[in-house]
């Protein structure tokens, strides 16, 4: 959650009616989106989301964020498109921040998802992997292995502040992962942070996915893996292999995993909840004390580290090698 | 700001459906209103708040704010008003909290008021006293006289942690803001915080206010005090006068303020101006450090003190003593 940025009136009404959308009815700052200061803006035209890229994102990754979900939108994936403005430009300015209106999707977030959810929520992610073949613009992963590695040089001895013992678990789990990552599956768009506040549900219906902001490319069975973490385990830690079977099966529906993909689920699982545990633990001990930013528990992401460690293989995900 | 309780899919299902104002479309937490978890809900029937009310609000006092808002809005008030549930219900409860949905009104809060605002605001607040009248339930001001004293007993020596010599400050005000106090002026319901962010605007009309959470019974003038407080004054802290006389001159127009209220503007600004001085400096001291509330400078409302302090009569607020 942030709203980091105030706008100030006059500025807020001349960049909206740059892009003749109508007049501004409305416009909240929402708790959506820790990176971004994101405003649900209602004008006579209808809804938008407005957002004001914060620190955390870099100016020149947007044009690759924008391309890719009006690339996505024009394929009729379900997500926020980029407006252009009455000039065709969609990365703009406010209040000294790159700026950019995109439209509403309907839907909430599912706290608790179940078993449908994350079947449905397979079918998305494939969608997604397809309809982004052809999108132009690249961008390299920076929470890969390499960035693993500078997150660990950065966090150093303070991860033992986090938990103790973590510093050691750390250098060991990149070591093995540098050793062993999979060289050569294939590779796509990845949203890569597709966690169950990023996609929208309307009743039982999967109605969009949004936050395209770590959005890169990489091996696309690594975007299964986030998945997995995030949205297969217990709040009581405990894997439910149901949960990741069902989201497996409908993923393979659309774009069936290859061998060395299933094969390879384990240690992605493993690269997948590795990178979540050294962003929440950076984050941990660094967010500013006043900062209006909920902090994340890192120890969540330790607990399934281990859980991916003792993956014998697809089959402790419930993946079917035969699909 | 603040979203502090997140419920869960279930309930809050549930007790939209209690409603019967259609499906939800979408559930944001919105950063409105420092008291409690606001919600912009928007269903097939429209969009509503869905307020769950936090510690920081007796349960005991939302019977009369929320019968308020439902006095005010038949009276035609712009207010967000409280839905009825099918049973009747307005108060209900939500993952363990006080909850209720009201009406979303349209506009925006502006950051920056000018002369226009501050005169528009004056027709509003005369009549919101107006309009108030008649309302059964009574609720005394807790951040009055009494008020200050008890929080100034609990700031205690740590005032002079928010500023050298603070607490010498609060004392002498509150010993001659006691001996001097109006004891006689009307009385009615005032709105009691009505910020430029509790007013909305649509272009330059008001179209409402929100958050009566401090609303109270106690010396109608004392609400222009407020608002001459939070309106009034510059970014550099500076007192300008041509926002005070077109506030209180629109006010008077609907609801002309006697000789002894008018005499009395400058004791009741210095009362306003160390009750937002206590609260602030109380809340900078205990606000919990990973709170997700932004915390607002005392130092200001020592610049409006003081103001106050030095303000010779009416005529240092640009009243007209003769309307």
């Amino acid at each position: 959650m942030a709203v980091y940025t105030e706008v100030p009136d006059e500025a807020l009404a001349a960049f909206v009616a740059s892009y003749g959308i109508g007049e501004i009815t409305s416009c909240k700052g929402i708790a959506e989106g820790v990176e971004n200061s994101n405003y649900l803006l209602t004008t006579t035209g209808g809804n938008y989301i407005l957002t004001l890229y914060e620190k955390r994102v870099v100016p020149e990754d947007l044009p690759f964020f924008l391309g890719l979900m009006e690339h996505l939108a024009a394929r009729h994936l379900a997500c926020p498109t980029p407006v252009r403005d009455t000039g065709g430009e969609m990365l703009k300015s406010l209040a000294g921040r790159p700026a950019a209106i995109v439209t509403f999707l309907k839907g909430v977030s599912i706290r608790r998802p179940q078993v449908h959810h994350c079947a449905a929520l397979g079918t998305a992610l494939a969608e997604l992997h397809l309809k982004s073949e052809g999108f132009a613009i690249r961008r390299r992963n920076a929470l890969s292995l390499d960035g693993w590695r500078e997150l660990a040089t950065r966090l150093g001895t303070d991860a033992a502040k986090v938990s103790p013992g973590l510093g050691t678990l750390i250098a060991d789990e990149i070591a093995y992962l540098g050793a062993h990552w999979p060289a050569s599956l294939p590779e796509g768009v990845i949203h890569a942070d597709l966690f169950p506040n990023n996609v929208f549900f309307l009743g039982d219906r999967l109605s969009g996915l949004i936050d395209f902001y770590f959005a890169c490319n990489d091996l696309l069975a690594y975007d299964l893996a986030v998945c997995i973490n995030a949205w297969c385990f217990e709040p009581d830690f405990s894997f439910n292999i149901t949960k990741a079977k069902a989201m497996l099966r409908r993923y393979g529906e659309s774009r069936p995993l290859s061998g060395p993909e299933a094969e390879a689920l384990p240690i992605l699982c493993r690269g997948a909840a590795l990178r979540f545990l050294l962003t929440r633990a950076y984050d941990w001990l660094h967010t500013r004390e006043d900062a209006l930013v909920k902090r994340l528990d890192p120890s969540e992401y330790i607990r399934k580290l281990r859980f991916h460690q003792g993956a014998s293989g697809p089959e402790s995900y419930g993946a079917d090698s035969r699909s």
